[in-house]
């Protein structure tokens, strides 16, 4: 799983300005960034008469559309949707996932702060790694000047880097198994060595496996 | 793998109004279907002064924005890009993936076909699973009507749960490894033997691991 960062903040604290400048300072150093926004509303993003919106009036779950460099999937969902399942599509094939505004989320947080909006900051400073600010930093929080992003996006790499790391997920019919660290050892010493010498294999930095457990059983689109 | 059926045709042959309805019609049966388009074209799907858009412009490599009930992952990529990773995005979570316009892929096809375009059928009739047509069907193909959406949908279904199925898929650093019908087996069941056992795991229809293989090692997230 790509590293994630938070980006918190109150509303006007300049959440979206500074996630716009670490993606530029990413990659100046040739580092990949993905990011993921939280809309109160739900969005529209396909314009009528376009095919993705006729598919979407006539009931699909989901619809992608693949360009020649670039590709949309757009999905509907319940409000319990795993989120982690976004946080995968995105951080796919990026080195780091920027999200805005989760401040409730199990991620490392940085916090954009102005004090002129008089309300403190947003999450406790113990939660935060660090805390972005023109002004004095709150006690006991790590500074940095929002127009220093090349210390920050340093600061978060070496926070990437040093992170203790879910080495190994596991989801069953689409959820998540959370796993002990000598679990997701077995887990992943057991796989790579079972696939580490199949044809076409040499050196493996991640494997992902998907298998559908019972022989002939197709969920969903058997006829009814 | 959410089973795929690929929609081929001349240009406006009816693909387009095809899948919107089989989409209607697949919802009517309780089913949800996930529908793919290709774009000859990059398009672009957020506004200017958006914040997506502004990510976009900052370089951004994937950009989620997720609502309430939506979700929409875009990315950049190269043309190389693997098809079936966008193939799985769009199909997890629904019954049956319709792709538009895959007339090479190896996926089952359907040709929607007008005699009045006077072209001829776009793929060889041997290729297609069947070909949907006011007119009459090239010799030797299924024939629906395009307006018997609900046979034609009990015909993808049944296709679809008859298929052979490709029951383990591997992916290493990104790519997929093609595994003969042995090797799926003996990865599919040391993997569902390792895990049968595991706390919160009872009744197992779909599996999906993935391993960060080097300990520490954290491709790209490292200080450079």
């Amino acid at each position: 799983m790509t590293p994630v960062v938070a980006i918190v903040g109150h509303a006007k604290s300049g959440k979206t300005t500074l996630i716009e400048g670490l993606i530029a300072e990413f990659r100046r150093r040739g580092r990949r960034a993905a990011a993921v926004k939280h809309a109160h509303h739900d969005f529209q993003l396909d314009r009528p008469g376009k095919d993705s919106r006729r598919y979407a009036d006539a009931g699909c779950e989901s619809i992608a559309i693949v360009g020649p460099h670039r590709s949309a999937v757009l999905k509907w969902h319940d409000p319990g949707y795993p989120f982690s399942e976004i946080l995968e599509a995105a951080g796919s094939g990026a080195d780091l996932v920027l999200v805005e505004g989760l401040s409730g989320g199990p991620y490392p947080r940085i916090e954009v702060y102005r004090a002129a909006l008089g309300k403190g900051l947003r999450c406790d400073a113990g939660d935060l790694l660090a805390v972005v600010t023109d002004d004095p930093a709150p006690e006991g929080c790590r500074r940095f000047a929002p127009q220093d992003l090349g210390a920050l996006a340093a600061f978060i790499e070496a926070h990437a880097a040093a992170a203790p790391e879910r080495r190994t997920a596991l989801r069953v019919n689409g959820e998540a198994v959370p796993l002990g660290a000598f679990t997701q050892s077995i887990v992943a010493n057991t796989i790579l060595g079972l696939i580490s010498s199949l044809k076409g294999v040499s050196k493996i930095d991640t494997v992902s496996v998907s298998i559908r457990a019972a022989d002939g059983a197709n969920s969903g689109a058997s006829t009814p």
